[in-house]
């Protein structure tokens, strides 16, 4: 057990929306006095580097939530149920239309201060064109950038999206590494 | 103008806590159908990569949201009306007990599916001892990591707070490529 472990000792759930929700819970901290913790619950999501002659296939959206458009990588949350990479394989064909192979990269928590979102990222190659249709409140446009383009954006911290950033250098290490591509 | 912009038409404020706020807004999709956005506002947080001797300052502590004790970056919110700057050397003073100089890594957004939260990324160096005490609902411990150690750990994907990794990914690309430490 950890020396710093808080227990709850009084949940209150504030919010159940359609993506999030929302609890204020009294906790006990180490020296036994009283805290209050907000906790976003969020059922997690996927992101997805798809490789397809040496570009990366991006999606520009508009983020309500920042009141502005973003270029990140295709991404989307996890359906009840639905393991990881099946809905990586989903999202990648509802944002982009394509389908390939997938290579998990890792398994990161966004916000650990205040939610418990994790997030899947996986490299998907071998790419074929197989598409689903968009969620019908979601609006986008596929960009493709060049990858080397892509690697020097994301490692000199010009791609403003943490998993978007993140899941390309991941990338570029595991190609990199592999046998994948042939060089 | 995005041609993929959602206009809000109503606004409901679902919680206002100490360190988020969630509303729950109505908006108009390009289509002109209308959609719910759920939306948690965040004051926005800074994330250190604090080196010293060759070794790289992390935090462990408990994070409840997540119901374990993680290992990250000394990193904290934004206090109101605060500069990312003097937060940035405030938490790591907090947090570890020392101040140095910072170099700006990058600005990244968490969540941008649900959250507005953007975290600042820095490098601290040339670091001195200078103790702040910690928040008074804040109990961590701190741990030393080579920094090579620490590098491979985030290109292979076995750190798993996102913030974390790219901040080390970025300042190992930054010490590669400048002269801050001799070689």
């Amino acid at each position: 057990m950890s020396k710093f472990e808080e227990k709850c000792i009084k949940k209150e759930t504030i919010f159940e929306g359609k993506i999030i929700k929302v609890e204020r819970d009294t906790v006990i901290l180490p020296d036994g006095k009283k805290a209050i913790r907000e906790v976003v619950r969020h059922p997690g999501a996927v992101g997805i580097v798809a490789l397809i002659d040496n570009m990366i296939l991006m999606v520009r959206q508009y983020r309500y939530a920042l009141a502005k458009e973003t270029i990140e990588i295709p991404a989307g949350k996890i359906d009840q149920n639905e393991k990881p990479i099946s809905c990586a394989i989903r999202e990648l064909r509802e944002e982009t239309g394509y389908q390939g192979k997938m290579t998990f990269l890792g398994l990161f928590n966004t916000s650990p201060g205040f939610a418990d979102e994790v997030i899947y990222l996986y490299l998907a190659h071998d790419l074929i064109w197989s598409p689903l249709a968009t969620d019908e409140d979601e609006f986008l446009g596929v960009v493709k950038l060049p990858w080397n383009d892509a690697v020097e954006m994301a490692i000199t911290g010009q791609i403003q999206d943490a998993k978007s950033s993140l899941g390309i250098l991941l990338a570029n290490r595991f190609l990199n590494s592999s046998q994948i591509f042939a060089k």
